[in-house]
């Protein structure tokens, strides 16, 4: 069919419409040489981690490769065993390339965010936003050319569904170094620069004094941006992937109009085709975050909003008229719907329980009058309770979706929530773009009104972060769900063999729902240990550069940087290994059963569990700056050191274990889905 | 079948040895005016608590009761309304009676504790144990009688299947006030009067002069001993109850000898059987522990474990003889002793995560020399990672039960894990007896001797705790389990049905999968609250009578114990309301099905959920310890003040929501099966 080309189109005009952004940015002032050579030593750092990462990353990927190619050229045939292949190496450079480009582009709009902040408030939030805008309209524009490629190039394969699976574990494979390796880098730099700036020296955060300082601005960027984009890009593309695989279930539903084969090509397009129609809505969404003359915290807030809103109402529209125009049941319309609503909800309870403008958070920072065993105890009790608004949309949607359309409406419910993530994706890495910007700010000595403008932009970039974590969750619960459901049609599971009263289910889904648990135990020990070598360095800087202090002498930051870097790609290998090596062990030891109760375990309580995390974390940052802004005795009272504590535990929670366990569920669900065809028929070992 | 009376002859050999025990404790030396004064205080503390407690549940059992009465009445006749309601109120009594008996001779064991510790440690160990032993051994005699008399009264009526899990409906429901009224109402004493003495008024812990110092010791009683009580007598009945629902499944398999009726009888006895045995070897275990005399700590927990290892031994022996000569398929002893077995492994590994004899705990002593935050990360990583060994114990159990006696074999590996309870749980209620005796000498101004004493009592029964938590816990989640296939049966589900492809199940499971998670939350804000009346009013009565501080004026003690009472009962409403209410409306609105996943999601999560929260915080309450015997700074350091925040976080983790998980998830499952019989058929509202 022909329609493929409309996919087509769309990435190419996002992809036209992200050189149009850099373009823009790149014009812009690049600032005093202050903020160019902070910016430039940000950027070295920055694309340091990235070259080292994507070295071991390449690695990781060819030994995948060549594994996946032999298993399968066996199982088949030569030719399948490189198609395979080809489609995971394929995959995975294409989420580099969408994170390679974000980031790049995200260092360079930093620096010049410091400079529009300047001029205005508005300049600022345009340079900002618009650094953010390039990584989320290059992960949805190269992530739907690289499906499209790969449906160009073996649609009328017949085994065109065990190839496109290894595309999203391709993505898969980035997302994990990406996220957890510059997840556990960001928060390990942050602790140990804290740690010792800080608390032990005295110094104000963003020091330049502080030799860990820039390794601070590089974990912003590693792990906000190029962590959360290849996060995302492996939701998107796994969200499609996942609907694809679920084709079948369509046609036998008879939700696709015309002759089986036909009516399979229809239930394939469809998740592009809407996908599409969230690209084109999503550059829309970005063209309308303007500001007007008189900004005001309120008036940028709004301005997100608008475009985020806009976006969704848009796809609303394209996604009906898709679906009438390609003559399918109306019913994938309301379940792309039930998804695109349950993202934008959860988005906002989100915020609820994490923003400072609600009680809850509130209620943090009074508990912090009590000292910090009552910051922490309330803070955590809030994280718990805010996973109750999420389930219950994320429930709704799953009962709505396939009260519509069968197990197929509730993957392309997924499809729906992310068709909106070119913009959802550009107001979320915003947020370290501005971050960064107060930082340069600071460490240029500019002065405190411009110093108040990037505040107020990084403000608005904590409330853009917290809901953009919980979008993210939220679309991550569902793929992974989505995926395990493509799992069981590939292994050829009998419906009514997949019972919970089956033993080996029911053992599965206990040890899956163990694994997010000991990930999260082990992603944070691994903040702590990497933030060990970090604390060393930057004291031994302290103690052996005796200029540092008077300013004279200027700290290593490269060797903060490059420490960092090693320690946490090093610290992410074992929580990486068993998050692919798991579903595979318990796939063939206990048999295709017990690795459907395994994701279903993982993925329920991987939500739960990143939610949690994610919201808990967020909430004592938040509650921290309550008092900061002046409430219960302010800044350097007994509440505030107490709310600091709080804040510092809040750190790996948020930044490195929570968003972790996102890309673990879904990685062990598309690992599962790719050696799939290999379970048909087996019963384990036993 | 006669053979019911081994059974009654068990349970009665118990009562006895229970009232030996009693005879003995009651003629120990009650020790000097102070201690019978400080004694007596506590008593009327935990009675008060108690009273008001049972007044508050009589009412709850009283609706239900009525509730039941009329549903069944309805649905079959008024007879079978009636036993179903008979059955409820007695199971409540039943639990009722254990639970006061229990706690009222540990409250009289704690002051004759401290006088026995005067002459020697093995005075002190001798005195403290049986007080712990009379709980344990009650509850086991109790439970088993109970279950024996529905068995005469019932066995013949048709319905039987309907009417005995009533009982443990009844038993849950006093378990709920127990453990989570008592556990908010221990750490919210404790919690205030710590806040106040120790850190505002910069007075020693158990100084008399604190008003919350009795709330506090009254809270050890009413929480550690009552409540710990009614959760293991919950789950004890209803691993024998979920058995003998299961008794078809084990006909059909053909386990067990004879014609159907035949069989169903052998079904129905052998977990009682089997629990019989247990009690059997519970006394045994229970005279065996004592030590030689040169006791030291080591010896001291040799003794303790003598007992518990000697009782398990003899467990597998009689349960081997049972089915043996009961004519059953042998693969019911292994299913047996693969419960006996998880359940030991899972005791020892609880102790290995937060020992400070081993290094998980020393680690997070170690992480306190960097502050309160690397305390809290390290202490709650390290609860999360010790969730794999249970888990991976308690899956094992689940397969090799099932391998060997189907769904049956699941149920009476609950029954096996928790046969030597008798035991175990005397080594458990035995801690907070020693830590009230300690208490109680703290108070009564006795030599240091004495109280190094006692603290080593105190110390190994911080061991034991977190061994017969562990032990708690993987009971509730495999019991949880076995009635979650009970309920199964009695809903009539097809296996097929109950597919994981079930989009409703699907919902189910994440609903449920966020109850315990929710329930959490809601228990530590309970703990908040109620901890800030509290503190108010201690803070109220060191300002207004004046001559508490001079020694010359006793605080209002009888006030504190009232307002954490009135308050933590209160508190718990809603939590217990959510409990009971949450499987009613998934059952009705979304389905039988969309049940099933409910409960197992809840099942899973609460597992480790509580696994996490009971060894995170007995870690940092170890951690504490461990630089309290003269580590990394020892006391008064700043290390030891990190140490004391991750203690205080830790205690409402592993003495309130922790536990009330335990609870939570079995009175869902416990409501589940007894509703199950009006859900047959039925496919919920929509």
């Amino acid at each position: 069919m022909d329609l493929i080309w409309l996919a087509v189109i769309a990435g190419a005009l996002g992809l036209a419409f992200a050189v149009f952004l850099i373009r823009y940015l790149l014009s812009r002032d690049q600032g005093t040489d202050k903020i160019r050579e902070i910016s430039a030593a940000i950027q070295e750092g920055a694309l340091a981690f990235l070259g080292r990462e994507y070295r071991i990353l390449a690695i990781f990927v060819i030994v995948i490769a060549i594994g996946l190619g032999v298993l399968f050229g066996v199982h088949e045939d030569l030719a399948h065993g490189l198609r395979v292949a080809f489609s995971l190496v394929f995959g995975a450079l294409c989420s580099a390339a969408a994170g390679y480009i974000g980031m790049n582009i995200a260092i360079r709009a930093n620096g010049r965010t410091a400079a529009a902040a300047q001029k205005s408030l508005n300049e600022g939030l345009r340079v900002s936003f618009r650094g953010g805008a390039v990584m989320g309209i290059c992960v949805v524009s190269i992530g739907i050319l690289g499906l499209s490629i790969l449906y160009f190039a073996f649609h009328n394969d017949p085994l065109f569904i065990q190839i496109i699976p290894a595309f999203g574990f391709g993505a898969s494979g980035v997302a994990i170094f990406a996220r957890v390796g510059g997840g556990i880098y960001t928060k390990s730099a942050d602790l140990g620069a804290d740690l010792v700036g800080k608390v032990e020296q005295g110094i104000p955060e963003d020091d330049p004094r502080n030799a860990g300082v820039i390794a601070d601005f590089v974990g912003d960027n590693v792990g906000d941006v190029a962590g959360m984009g290849a996060d995302l890009f492996e939701s998107y593309v796994d969200s499609i992937i996942a609907t694809m695989v679920l084709a079948t279930i369509a046609v036998t539903a008879g939700l696709m109009p015309g002759a089986p084969d036909e009516a399979q090509q229809t239930a394939w397009l469809l998740p592009m085709l809407i996908a599409a129609g969230g690209i084109v809505a999503s550059i829309i969404g970005v063209f309308l975050v303007r500001v007007g003359e008189k900004p005001e915290m309120g008036a940028l807030l709004t301005a997100l909003r608008r475009g985020t809103f806009a976006a969704s109402f848009l796809v609303a529209i394209f996604a009906f008229l898709i679906v009438y125009f390609m003559d399918s049941d109306l019913g994938i319309f309301w379940a792309v719907l039930s998804g695109l609503i349950a993202g934008v909800l959860i988005g906002e309870s989100t915020n609820y329980f994490t923003s400072y403008e609600y009680r809850p958070t509130r209620a943090i920072s009074e508990a912090s009058l009590t000292g910090p065993s009552t910051t922490i105890i309330s803070g955590f009790a809030n994280g718990l309770l805010s996973t109750l608004p999420p389930v219950l949309f994320v429930a709704a949607a799953i009962l709505v979706a396939h009260h519509f359309a069968d197990i197929y409406g509730i993957a392309i419910a997924g499809v729906g929530m992310l068709s909106t993530l070119g913009v959802t994706l550009a107001t979320d890495a915003y947020g370290p773009v501005a971050d960064n910007a107060g930082g340069i700010v600071e460490m240029s000595g500019l002065p405190p009104e411009v110093r108040e403008r990037t505040d107020a932009l990084d403000s608005l970039g904590n409330t853009t972060a917290a809901t953009g974590k919980g979008f993210a969750i939220g679309s991550a619960g569902l793929t992974a769900l989505a995926l395990m459901l493509a799992y069981t049609q590939i292994a050829e599971i009998d419906v009514a063999k997949l019972s919970l009263l089956d033993a080996r289910l029911i053992a599965g889904l206990f040890i899956g729902a163990m694994l997010p648990v000991i990930f999260s135990a082990l992603t944070m020990t691994a903040v702590s240990k990497t933030a060990s070598y970090m604390i060393e360095e930057i004291r031994r800087q302290f103690r052996e550069i005796k200029g540092i202090m008077t300013g004279e002498e200027r700290p290593e930051y490269a060797r903060c940087v490059d420490i960092a870097t090693k320690a946490a790609l090093k610290q992410m290998i074992v929580p990486g290994l068993i998050t692919v090596l798991s579903p595979i062990a318990i796939g063939f030891i206990l048999g295709p059963l017990a690795l459907g109760g395994f994701l279903i375990g993982a993925t329920a309580i991987g939500f739960l569990l990143a939610i949690t995390l994610a919201n808990a974390g967020g909430s004592w940052d938040n509650a921290k700056k309550w008092i900061e802004v002046g409430n219960y005795g302010g800044k350097g009272s007994d509440a505030h050191k107490a709310a600091v504590i709080g804040d510092t535990v809040g750190d790996p929670f948020k930044d490195t274990s929570g968003p972790s366990i996102n890309i673990m569920i879904k990685l062990m669900s598309i690992v599962s889905l790719v050696i799939a065809p290999f379970l048909v028929g087996s019963s384990g070992l036993f």
